[in-house]
């Protein structure tokens, strides 16, 4: 939500990069969200996201069930990465899910986003089905890991800095600026 | 280092309150620090440490071992909550540990600190070592579980509201202002 405007206001190139977490949980021994795992502080992490969207003037919706798969999101994400749309989209796929509480893991969901943006949404879940895409966010998971992405929002900067977090932002931003 | 003055300017009263994070990592099924657990995050925990540390201007050194058993500190701070030197006690046992990578664990350390302080040592140490003073830090720890904490530094304001993290001082005063 403020990584496009606060990049262009510090004229920083951001390239975005969609990869999935599970598996990188999962390499963990994390079976779900370590929110889910650890009680206490997957409470607090709630209730922080809560006020951060309240200060920040963002509708927060606690969706029913979390995480949620995001697979197909993601294979959208991917065919989106070199059309005009794909920030847009980015931003469409985690409102509906924290803003509006709903499920993105669902076609529906992606759909209507998808036709809200104005794009032929059966041609593009078509594509984003494709082998060439499935191993793309494999590959790209794959990366992450090797660049010791653990989180998401993660930020790495040219030189290899890794920023972890929407409160580490305004770091990476600076970080990439001097 | 930093919640002092913060709170002083912001007009908050603050109440310092050692507990133990051993036990409620351990009860979370936790050996150790989840730093040393996740390999990958504990990696990105100690650079933004470095990194923060250098912006703020002040010393950090990566200690050889992490974590460190502050049992005997955690009492000592128990024995100076009522006394003048308390926050002075508190930031130089942190400086010690991650400002001078030293070892909090060995008495030396903890005595060369109170003597610094114009304490007498080996009668704080005393003290220390005292069974109500044992019995106070276990309950301290019992009561920062029953509160839901389940990291350090955690602010809790007088209306139950939980912050959790450095990184969270500025928003815990705002809301205790509010």
């Amino acid at each position: 939500m403020r990584i496009a405007s606060l990049a262009k206001t510090a004229g920083v190139a951001v390239r975005w990069r969609p990869f999935m977490l599970g598996p990188i949980f999962k390499a963990q021994g994390w079976e779900t969200s370590p929110f889910n795992l650890y009680p206490a502080k997957g409470r607090n992490m709630w209730r922080d996201l809560e006020r951060i969207c309240l200060a920040d003037n963002m509708p927060f919706v606690r969706p029913k069930s979390s995480p949620q798969n995001t697979l197909q999101a993601a294979r959208v994400a991917l065919v989106g990465l070199a059309e005009s749309w794909r920030k847009d989209y980015c931003r469409a796929i985690y409102r509906a899910e924290f803003g509006e509480g709903r499920n993105v893991e669902e076609e529906e969901t992606i759909t209507e986003i998808l036709q809200s943006l104005g794009q032929d949404a059966g041609a593009v879940l078509q594509r984003a089905r494709s082998d060439g895409i499935k191993s793309q966010l494999r590959a790209r998971t794959e990366e992450a890991q090797r660049l010791d992405i653990f989180g998401s929002p993660t930020f790495i900067i040219a030189d290899g800095e890794l920023f972890w977090g929407n409160d580490r932002l305004e770091a990476a931003s600076n970080w990439a600026v001097h």
